[in-house]
């Protein structure tokens, strides 16, 4: 399927794979799991859009793999450039100047809107979110934070508390003064509302009022994904993010437009909050695409507004890798290959012309999928029992036979899908060939006959 | 002064390093810092245990930047690690088995003290430590920590407030639960203690009667750093961590060694806890030393008991990079590396026979100097104003301008020094060659005449 001339995978590498998993069932601790109930697929391989598994299969990978690899698996020119920094200077401390910082700082001020000028980084996406509240309660002397449900900012003690998915219950305590809203999603509204006009104008009079009961001064910021991403691929209905960015600026609130998923390139543009034009967020946080994972990165873009507060007044915060060289230097390849090779305006093509009617006419032969939606890179499908009731394939929160014998069957067909609860996420890197995005869909049309299978009727 | 053949700093290598500064002060926000009251030092190369600065000066780095490049800069095998992994595999999501994590995790469960055999890899510290409270709280259902004053556990917002350092006032709220116990540290005694014995007991009596005070019920977990390292490496008196392990025996209350600072071979031994003969925490973090920082990772080895809690149970916490492969493939290139060349035993000895009885002659020498302590390449030096009063150079959480002119005096002499209010630590790489650990004391020898002349009388 793929164009590049692969070597075949070797009994050797089969083997190392098996040793791995070995010692990966000793010694490894996973995230978000019970340790004995699952059996991790190994992963000896990948390249571009491919990965292959311990019995030496390949599979379209359809999920950049925590929706990360954005320029896909081990793109030359990125690995070339961590390998010439490793040679170089592969660490300094944050304290010093580098010159893979500067320039990666120089690059996401660049591409951020705004004046978001100066550029805090840090590991991951999780921290940047704790940095970024923590900026926005100091510069505006404020406590509480708005965010909403149906959204996922970390795992650490904050951000699970600021996410509004079922992650954060279990860690809900030891936080207070996070208030969460509802953000608008017409297909599952909890506004009654009949149309995305409605939908938006529901959901901006329900944060309104919050702020007001919750108090119109308390609040330092609200965070919010500009596309929520594992939450489900809600791309706000038009002028929801505007109306957001009004009521923050009417109430003194920090907006912080959280684009660890959505940025980079995912949505058909650098940064999905600029899908609603003229929209200036105060703090943008990134993560993921960013150098697409090759080093762990994150960051948060800052306005030059809460740059001044910090001008004189030392900022409260740091981390040891702050500005890591090696990860800051993947980013500075990554974002020079996004632009020499046109991945932006790539997703955005894929969206219009591959995915968007893909997707629909998928939707349309299946009863099996009660929506779908997205941009750019950026789809989900919702599975659902019944079309009328809208009654999801899985509960929310949890998975169901039927999902997972669509996720096996997904594989089996060697297709490496996103799966959370009900829905399929369709995100694969921004620079798949369209053949193998075609592949991918053909792949999906038969795994949706199965999931016809379980709709009820 | 360097063995290895080095290039002479060429003019393009400085006109970078001019171009970066200026990026950076445009673009980089710098940690724990009012931005614009720095004036950041610029790095442009760095290998074994000198960095360059801006103006082609070599300086011998006694810091080890922020206390992580144990086996020093550019270690050619770690190197090559990198540039091998980075042309395999440079990241797969943490749900799959990869084999560079497998190994990291085999070889971290082996070095670790105890029956901590699984291991949950973060990007650094901070979520290091969340996730370790995390995994106590879960374990035992209570919520309370214990923490001690001098001590730092990282930025993050939890860490931040277990964290017992200036660092955490200004971060101190939206955390309920934490609270802070004294450490033994007879030359600033809170128990008016003569003898390190009697300091000793008093602390664990201080601790325990805390524990009753507080709740005997109640405490989830201890975080107590094995040796407290930026806030003053005060090793611990013989019997103190034994006591604090019973203690939380008898109250059921999770012990987690924090070796951030002081684990991979820092104090002489692989990890410091190991010090204070059988004593097994249940849960200890690392990073920094891990893989000198190279790529950023981090980590909680977990203890077979509380591994079992989250068998059958899903643990509520992740992050997109767990268990990196390129960090993971550092890490084992690393370990091996110190290994084959015995930099554990040369830090053991490094103290014994270097600094040890160096720092001792000079605290003879120098009435600036009020104590020095510290084991293998983890040395502290209290400068003081007065000996007899202990009144130190600067007061805490802050600086002073003759602590200002002891940092520029050794810079100008080419020492990298580590400070942190009073105190210069002597944290160099562990492979640091004898010739250069001399010449960094004789140069200190030199700053402390400077600062004697600070000194009362
Ligand atoms: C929108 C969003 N914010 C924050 C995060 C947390 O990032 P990390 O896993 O790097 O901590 C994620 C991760 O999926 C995310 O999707
Ligand atoms: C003992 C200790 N714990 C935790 C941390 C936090 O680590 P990081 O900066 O990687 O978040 C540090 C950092 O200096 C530390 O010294």
């Amino acid at each position: 399927m793929s164009t590049t001339t692969e070597t075949a995978v070797t009994e050797e590498e089969l083997a190392a794979g098996r040793r791995a998993y070995e010692l990966d069932r000793k010694h490894v601790f996973h995230s978000w799991s019970a340790q004995k109930q699952i059996t991790p697929m190994t992963v000896t391989r990948a390249e571009g859009s491919y990965v292959w598994d311990g019995e030496g299969r390949k599979l379209l990978d359809f999920s950049s793999q925590l929706v990360n690899t954005n320029i896909g698996h081990q793109h030359p020119k990125v690995v070339a450039a961590i390998q010439e920094q490793a040679g170089k200077l592969c660490t300094i401390a944050p304290q010093y100047v580098n010159d893979a910082r500067s320039e990666a700082a120089r690059l996401v001020s660049e591409l951020t809107p705004g004046n978001l000028d100066t550029v805090f980084f840090t590991n991951g996406g999780a921290d940047a979110i704790e940095h970024a509240i923590r900026m926005a309660r100091l510069h505006t002397g404020r406590y509480k934070v708005l965010s909403g449900y149906r959204s996922y900012h970390g795992g650490t003690a904050l951000a699970v508390n600021v996410t509004g998915d079922p992650r954060r219950i279990p860690n809900d305590y030891g936080t207070s003064g996070t208030v969460h809203f509802h953000i608008p999603f017409l297909y599952r509204t909890q506004f009654h509302a009949a149309t995305q006009e409605e939908e938006c104008q529901r959901a901006l009079d329900h944060l309104e009022q919050l702020i007001l009961l919750e108090g119109p001064g308390a609040f330092a910021a609200l965070v919010l994904e500009s596309i929520p991403g594992t939450a489900g691929i809600m791309v706000p209905p038009p002028g929801y993010l505007a109306g957001v960015r009004e009521l923050t600026r009417k109430y003194g609130i920090m907006f912080i437009a959280d684009e660890v998923m959505a940025g980079f390139g995912r949505s058909g543009k650098w940064f999905a909050v600029e899908h609603a034009e003229g929209v200036e967020p105060d703090l943008l946080t990134f993560a993921k695409g960013i150098n697409s994972g090759y080093v762990p990165l994150g960051g948060v873009a800052i306005s030059d507004e809460i740059a001044a507060t910090f001008a004189d007044t030392p900022y409260p915060g740091g981390l040891t890798y702050s500005g890591h060289p090696l990860a800051c230097a993947a980013a500075v390849a990554t974002i020079n290959a996004m632009r020499d090779e046109g991945m932006v305006e790539n997703a955005a093509r894929l969206g219009t012309d591959v995915f968007g009617p893909g997707l629909a006419a998928l939707a349309e032969k299946h009863p099996s999928v009660g929506e779908v939606r997205g941009t750019g890179a950026f789809w989900a499908i919702e599975f659902v029992k019944n079309r009328e009731t809208r009654e999801p394939l899985a509960p929310y929160g949890a998975s169901s036979p039927a999902m997972n014998a669509l996720i096996g069957a997904s594989k089996e067909r060697g297709l490496l899908p996103f799966a959370n609860f009900n829905r399929f996420h369709v995100v694969p890197p921004l620079n798949i060939t369209d053949e193998d995005a075609r592949t991918g869909l053909a792949i999906l049309d038969e795994v949706m006959e199965i999931a016809d299978g379980y709709t009820e009727g």
